[in-house]
Formats: C-alpha cells, sequence, structure tokens
C-alpha cells in the first residue's frame, strides 16, 4: 500500500487491514507462494508492505498460480471493503489495481489462458519502435479488444469475490493478526501462519481457484 | 473562479455567490476538510478564492472524501444556476469543470472506485515515451470507454445535484454569507462556520455522500 | 465576410445584406454587445466588416450571452438565405462557421453549458507536447464524441433558425439598412441603432435566447 | 483527362467525348463559367483539355456555382458511360473525380452548404503541426463522418445523373461537337457555343441545379 | 508464382499448372493482352513466370480490362485449386494476391468503378508527409471503409469465380499445355494461343466480364 | 518451451508431456515433417526442444501444411490440458501461441487461405516507414478487421481441438514416449517414430486437416 508518510491512528489500522488482507488471502488461497513477513514500517513510498517466498522456481506459472496471485493482490482492497465498507475504501490500492490489470490481461492476451482460446493478442517482442508497434496494435479488431476487456474484468471481478469472500469467512483469524500486528509493526511468516492455523477456517484443505 | 480582474458590480456578486457555493458545501458535507477563508481579493486569473485547510494528512484519500472535494468544487457553478438561473451560469467554472473531471475519472479508472470494479484502466506510470504511451492508450476498448465516460458523468451530475439541493436548503446562509463577503471581501473559517452553524439546516450531522 | 476585392455590383449588394445581418441580429438580441460600425470598405481579406463595443469587461462570459454572440455570426448566412434563397448562399461564410463551431464546441466541452452536463471534456491546458495530447485525445469515447457533435449541431442550428426569424420579421429594417449601406459604404452605431429603433419589431423588449 | 500520350484512334474518339462532355455540359448549365477553348492537343499528363472562362470575380462562390462546376467535370466521364457504356469508362478520369470529391467535401465541411447545417467540420486553419492537427481531426465523431460522407456521396451522384441526363438529352450536339474537335483538335468557345445553339434542347433557358 | 528454387517434381507441376492458369485465362478473357511467352525457368524469386504483350498504348485502362487483368492474375491460385483441391493450395499466390487487391482497390477508390459512385476515397498526391497524410487518411467513414471493402472483395471474389469456371471447361487444353510447358520449359505465345485455338471451349467469341 | 532453468521434477514432466505433445502430434499429422530429435536438455531460453526435419523443399507451403503445422505447436499446450486438467497449463505455451497465431494470421491476410477469400490484407512490403505504414494500415475497415480476427480464432481453435484429440486418442503412446523422454533426456526421430508405430492408434493412415 503507498501513500505519504506520517499517518494518524484511524489510517493506520486502515494499513494494517490492508497488508494482512493480502497476506491472509494469499496464505489460504491453494497454490500461492507462503507469507514471509508482513509489517507497517514504512519504506519509499510504501505504508505497509507483505512478503511472499517465492516457490522453488518460477520457471513455469500455471493458470492456478496466477488466479491466486491476483486474489492476494486484491486482498489488500478486499479488507478495506470488508471492515469498513464502500466509501472508505482508499486511494491506497491503485498500485495493487494496475499490477492485477496487467497479470489479468497477461492471462488473456499472452498465455491463452481465457475462453478466448491459445492465441497471442499482444506484441510480446517488447519493441518500441513507432512503425512496428503500431502496426502490431492494429493487429487486432475493436471486437476483439472489447472481448479482451471482458475476459480481463471477469477474472478481476471472480478474484475480488473470492478474496472478500475468504475474508469474511476469517473475521477472526483478521482481527487477530491485525492487532498483533498493529501492537509488534511486523509479524514473520511463521508466526503469522501459526495463528492462521489457530483461527482460520479453511487452513488445511486450501482454497483452490475454479477454472471456467 | 478564473476571468480578467476589473469587474462590474454585477459580476462581483455572482462571484461572490460562487465563492460561498465552494464554501457552503464544503462546509456542510462530511468528509470535507475545514474552509481555512474565502475571499474575493483578485489574485493572478482568480477573481475569487476558497482555501480549505487539509485534514492531518493526505496520503490515503477514501472514495467518500473524494466525492465530498467533487461536490464542493461544483458547489460554484451551482449557486450560480441556483440564484440566477441556468442561462446566467458563465465561463467562470470552466476551471473548475476541468478538475473535477479529472478527480471523477481517476476514481473509474486509477482507484477502482465505480461499478467497472477493482481494475485499472489508465496509464499510471506518467511516462510519455511516444511508443509505450501508444501502446498503452490501447489498452482498453472503445466498449470499455464508453463505460469510463458514463461513471465519470454518473459521479459528477449526481455531485451536482447533491450541491445543487445544499444550496437550496440552505438559502439563508448562503444569502447572509454572500452580504458579508461582498461587505467585506474576506472572511475567515471561524466566522463562516459559525454563520454556518447559526442559520443552516444540517450543520450538526452533515451530508453523507451515498455509495452505489 | 470574406473573400477577393474588386467586387461587382451584385456580390456588393450580397456583402452589404451580410453584413446587416450580423448588425442587425446582434442588435436585437438581449445581452448582446452594442454595434459599433458596419462598413463596406474591404480591409485585409474582409470584403466588409461590423464592429461591436465590448460590454465593460469580459471577465465572465453567461451562457446567454454565449448563444446571442452565436447567432449575431451566424446572421451574415441568415441574410443571404432569406434574401436570396438557399442556392445563392456563399462562401463567404465559412470563417463566420469556424467561429461559431469553436464557441458551440467550447459551451459544450469546456464549460458545462449543454445537456451533458457540468464536466470538461477537452484538454484546456493548450499543451502540445505530442504523447500527451494523445492520452488526453483518447480521454473520451466515441459515443460521447457523438453526443458532444449532436450538442454543437444543436446550438448551431437553433441559433440559425433563430437569426433567420428575426430577419424575416424585421425585413423593413434590413432593407432600410442595407440601403443605406450600399449608399454610404459605413453606418455609425448611433445611426444604426436609430433606423433599428424606427422599423424594428422588437427593438424595446429584446429576443432572449430560450435555454434548455 | 490525363494519360500517357501516343493514343490510338479508339482511345483519341474517347478523349474527344470526354473534354466535349465537360464542355458541353458546363454550357449547358445556369452559373456556369463559359467555355474558352476544347482541344485534343496533349499537354503534360493531359490528353485532351477544356478551359473556361472565369466570370468577372471569383471572391464570392454561390452554392449553384459549385454544384455547375461539378457537374461540369463530372461530364467528361459521363461521356464515355453515355457513348461507350458503363464496362468501358476509362482511369483517365481519375484526376476529375479527386476534384468533384474536394469540392464535394468543402460544400459540406467547410461552407455549411449540405443538411448537416450551418457549421465548420474542418480544420481551415491550413496548419500542418502535428499536435494541432491531431486534435483538430479528432473534433469530429465517427458518426458525423459517416454523415459527412453520406452528404458528400449525395451532392456526387445526383450532379453525375445530371450530367447523363444533359448528355442524353443532347447527344445530337453531342456528336456534332466530337467530330469537330476530332476533325479540327481544337474548338474555340464562341464556335462551341454557336453549334450548341444550334442543336441542343436547353440552350436558352439553362439547366438550374436543384436546391434540397 | 514466387518461392525457393530447387523444386521437386510434384511442386514444378503445381508452377506449371498456375503458370498455365494466368495465360489461359488471360487468353481466353475479352480486353485481356495477348500471351507473349510461359516458362518454368525460375528468375529471382520467381518459380515461373508468364508474360503478356502490352497492347498499343496503355494511356487509357477501361473498367473492363481492370476486370479481365484482375481475373487472369487469380488464374493461378485457380488453377492450384481447380486441379489439387482447396486445402492443397500453396503460398506461392502471395504476390498475385496482393496485385489483385490493389488493383481492385483503385477500381473502387481511385478511378470510381463500384457502386459507390464516381468518386475519389484515397490520397492520389503520394505525398506522405506526416500532418497531411493524416488529414487526408481521415477523409472518410468507417461506414465509407467498410464498403470499400465489400467492394473490393465482390470484385475479387467474382473474378476467382470466373477464373475457376474458365479453367473448369477448358481442362482439356489446360492439360495439354502443362504437359508441353512440363517437357519444353517454355512456350511462346504463338504456339499457346495455337493449341488454345485447338482445345478451348470460346476460343473464338471471348468471355466478356459482366458489368453490375 | 522457454521459461527460466533449474526446474523442479513436477516442472520437469510437465515440460516433458509438452515437448512430447509438440512431436506426437506432428507425426501423426499428415502432411507435417517427421520429428528429427525430442530433448529435455535446456537451450539458452528453451526449457525442452523438439525438432522436425523440413521436408526436400519448403518454397511451396500449402494450406494443409500450414494447418499441421498449427496444430502440432499447439500440441504442447494441448497435452498440458489433456494431461494435467486446464488449472495447470502454464505461462510455457507464451511463444507457441505468438506462432501459431502468426501463422493463422498469415493464411487469412496474405495467403488468401480462409473464407474471406483470394485477396490480400495486409501490407507485405514489409516498410516500415511511418506515414506509409500509416497509410496502408487503414486499407481495411473494422469490419474486415473484426472478419481476420474470427477466421484466425476458428483455425486455432479448430487446431487445438484437433490436437487435444489426437492426444487423447493416443494417450498410450503419449505416456510411454514421456517415460522415455524423462529418463533419457533425449529421444531421436527413428526411435520416436517406431514407439509412435507400435503404439499409436492412426500411426499409418495420417490425420489429415479438413478444408472448410
Amino acid at each position: 500500500m503507498e501513500g505519504t508518510a506520517l499517518v494518524d491512528s484511524k489510517s493506520k489500522r486502515l494499513i494494517a487491514y490492508h497488508e494482512v488482507g493480502h497476506a491472509l488471502v494469499g496464505t489460504l488461497m491453494k497454490d500461492h507462494d507462503p507469507v514471509q513477513k508482513v509489517t507497517l514500517i514504512p519504506r519509499g513510498q510504501a505504508l505497509g508492505l507483505t512478503w511472499f517466498t517465492p516457490n522453488e522456481e518460477q520457471g513455469l506459472i500455471s493458470r492456478s498460480q496466477l488466479k491466486a496471485r491476483i486474489t492476494s493482490i486484491l486482498g489488500g482492497r478486499a479488507a478495506e471493503e470488508v471492515v469498513f465498507g464502500k466509501p472508505e475504501v482508499t486511494t491506497g490500492a491503485g498500485d495493487d489495481l494496475q499490477k492485477v490489470t496487467n497479470l489479468a490481461r497477461q492471462m488473456v492476451t499472452k498465455f491463452g489462458m481465457s475462453t478466448l482460446g491459445p492465441l497471442s493478442l499482444e506484441n510480446q517482442s517488447g519493441e518500441v519502435f513507432l512503425g512496428r508497434d503500431w502496426m502490431n496494435k492494429s493487429e487486432y479488431s475493436e471486437e476483439i479488444a472489447a472481448k479482451i476487456d471482458s475476459q480481463v474484468r471477469e477474472i478481476i471481478n471472480n478474484s475480488y469475490q473470492t478474496a472478500k469472500s475468504i475474508l469474511e469467512q476469517n473475521r477472526v483469524a483478521l482481527e487477530r493478526l491485525v492487532d498483533l500486528l498493529s501492537d509488534q509493526e511486523t509479524i514473520e511468516g511463521e508466526l503469522f501462519r501459526k495463528i492462521v492455523a489457530e483461527h482460520a477456517q479453511v487452513a488445511d484443505e486450501k482454497i483452490a481457484v475454479s477454472s471456467h
């Protein structure tokens, strides 16, 4: 979560919910990397931070792992809404939203992981030369562009619902972790998982993302 | 409110209504920063000015605060229409309209605060390099572009209705404050709030923006 | 009215109607600046010219004043059509049409003076830097672009009807003024208003533009 | 009419019909400048040429004159079709078609001479600076662009029908003039008009373009 | 027909059918230039080649001649399909398809030879200056663009049907000429026409392209 | 298949299925080049690789060969889905998807191998000069662009179904080959074909791609 430092206590509590939202959703999702640390100590533009330990190697990432990642990133905003209500959600999630949009768009346009089928809809070459970009950009029609947007929104909106329902069903763990984080400013991964295991509903059999 | 200086008495009165419109709507909205000063003394291009004291810190801004800000900025044009009628609204609000459009657009495209859901629909990097901008620009379809515009217009039109109805319901306070401002050219925040408290309908329980 | 000089008598008469059209419509519209001078003496590209005295100060211009200005600019072409018929209207109005289109567009996109509501739909910064312009340009959808065009056309077509009906109802004044202008090449504002007062139908209670 | 020189007799006859088509339609249209000379002597890329004497001065051009000009330019292709049939029309009219399209487009977008009304739909400044052009280009929507195209096509298709029916009704004059031109290679305006007067149907009361 | 040299016997036979396809369709079309030579000797990128003797002069080309040219160019691909079936048509026709598309597009956009009427829909000036091109490019709407594409496809698809039916009805001549070409690698125009005259169905009264 | 090296055993097995998927589909398709070697030894960015021996010469490629190539490239992703299920398909196919999209697009736009007919819909010149590219880009309408996309998707989705059904019907061969490849890291073409011949259902009469 990003923003200017020097936050008041109300903001601090909101930030704590936001960070624990990321970590708790990530921990309860099947196929997600384990939490390494959650902290409220600001760092650069970030008012709080959550680290995950990357699994062995990242050469190949499955569709299921990408959806888990999107869901856990949306866990921050989802926690704000679940706890404080829609009118109180903040600008702090701006960066998260950009990340999930990029991931969801790549699933659709680069990795063939949507109902559009196994095709490539973006220029992967990374070339920025004017003439070429242009030509590449025009490689698909407005009709396909609308279908891409629709798939991207579906992935994100589904994942957001998943994140909210995980947090609603694990409100006890959420509150316990926020209290601890507010008190100690940092929680290590092992302690985090221990508390989740004590309070969470689905600690053992993790939540799998449905595949349409 | 902007324009060429050296204004006649009719214009001066219109400017007074415009500025008090900003300040009165801002004062009566829940979640809005308090008025610091309202003045008719021109400054640069501005024919009149209203300052608000920023609340503690601005790291995180909530959806509700953004809507209050939009509503108070529209308070100037709303006062012109409520008092003088639609044919007499002026070009002086041009700058205000640009501000509210930018805020409303950011709510929709950057902060996921609309029915489109928690996704990012704009390039936040601020990069202006040609090739990249281009690619980014094409990141969404005409269909989504139309939905964005529709959400932006809805936010602004709703806020404008709110601003107008606040001013209509507090016409006594509005007239009293305009008389004072026309007479003294400047009103400090404390005095402003005192007069509002004496005359306004909703001084105690402030107006909350509904969240669809 | 613009064009190559050295005009024949038929053209000269058409130019006289065109200029008197501007001045007569402007004089009979409520909220319009008074005529200063009408002349048939060419000046640069202009074959004839009409000057208006700007009212006190122009810091704030009302919606009603903008519509009066558009109507009076269209008075030139309207006079051509009313007097000579549709097939005889000329290329001389090209510059006028560009002016009214710009004014009407600004009412809609910059000053929130249309049914689209109080929002800004154009880049007001005047920046021409490529990347930025681009981004700004894409700020609204084709759907909004069509609505803008429709509002612009409505403003212009309504104003043109108003201009034509003012001229049709004041044909006697029109003919009298054209005779005088053809004879003397220039009419000063005071004399112009005196003749209008003697012949025109609505000299006293001026024509107000309806506000939809 | 343009093309490579050294034409065979069949082509030469087609060129004669094409040039007399221009001249005959122009001569029979009300509001058109008089023919000065028609020739089959090649000149630059032109395989044949028709000159008209510009009327007194061209400062102001009426809607009716523009339509007459378009009709006479289309007279060349019309003659090819009337005499040789649709499959035998040639590439020689390419330049003519570009001229009539530009004229018809200007009637609609620059001079307000269509059902779209008295507004300007093109950048008249002639500026080619990138950023500005861009902004100007986006000044109207796809919906208006389609209406412009539709008006342009209507003007051109109506004028083409007029040109064809003038030629069909004056076939005797057409044949007589083509024989003379093929024989003498050049016909001066006075002789041309004399022959038209002897043979044409509507030599006296010229054809007026209807104004919708 | 283009491609890498060193072809096997199956490819060589396909190339022979492709080249004889061009030459046979061209020979049997009214308004087409006569065959000069057909050869299987590779030359540059071409695996085979067919030359036609240009008729007297090419200053003016008729609609009928353009359609004959398109049909004969499509004769190569048509022969592949008629003889080997749809799944066996090859990439060798890529260059032919570009040529016919350019010709058909010019018929529609430059020479007014379609149901869109006698107007110009392309920038003929050949200017490539950015600002201008842009302006020109935007000169027609998406609606017209779709109509242009539809006309271009109609011209090409009709011509392809004509080419296929000419080849199907003259299969004996086709086989005879392919055997000869495979054997001798080159056939001169006079011999080609002699064999066509002996075997073809419509050697005397040639096929005229219908004009819609 | 691409990605970072140093893969765990689960990933290694997935890569084996992916590579055998390519090779097995290619081997069982009529008109496809024979497998030369399949390997799990990483090379550059590739985590595994499959080579095919190009047939005699590639000057001319038939529609049927292009579809076989597309189907065999999709064999990698198809194997992932058939064996591990939709949620487990990986980012490793990104490069394959770009290749098949390019091939399918060329079939439609360059080689006239779709229901759009024998025309060219792309600029083949490879020029990147700005002005020209621009003009070329606008050479077809949004309507045609949508039809192109629809044809491209149809080719790819049909080929993907073919690849999946080949693998489902030859599961025994697939498992046998993956076991061998996991064990030995490389399989030469001859051995590969021998095993396919022993286990596969359609070893003798190969699968022909239907031509719509």
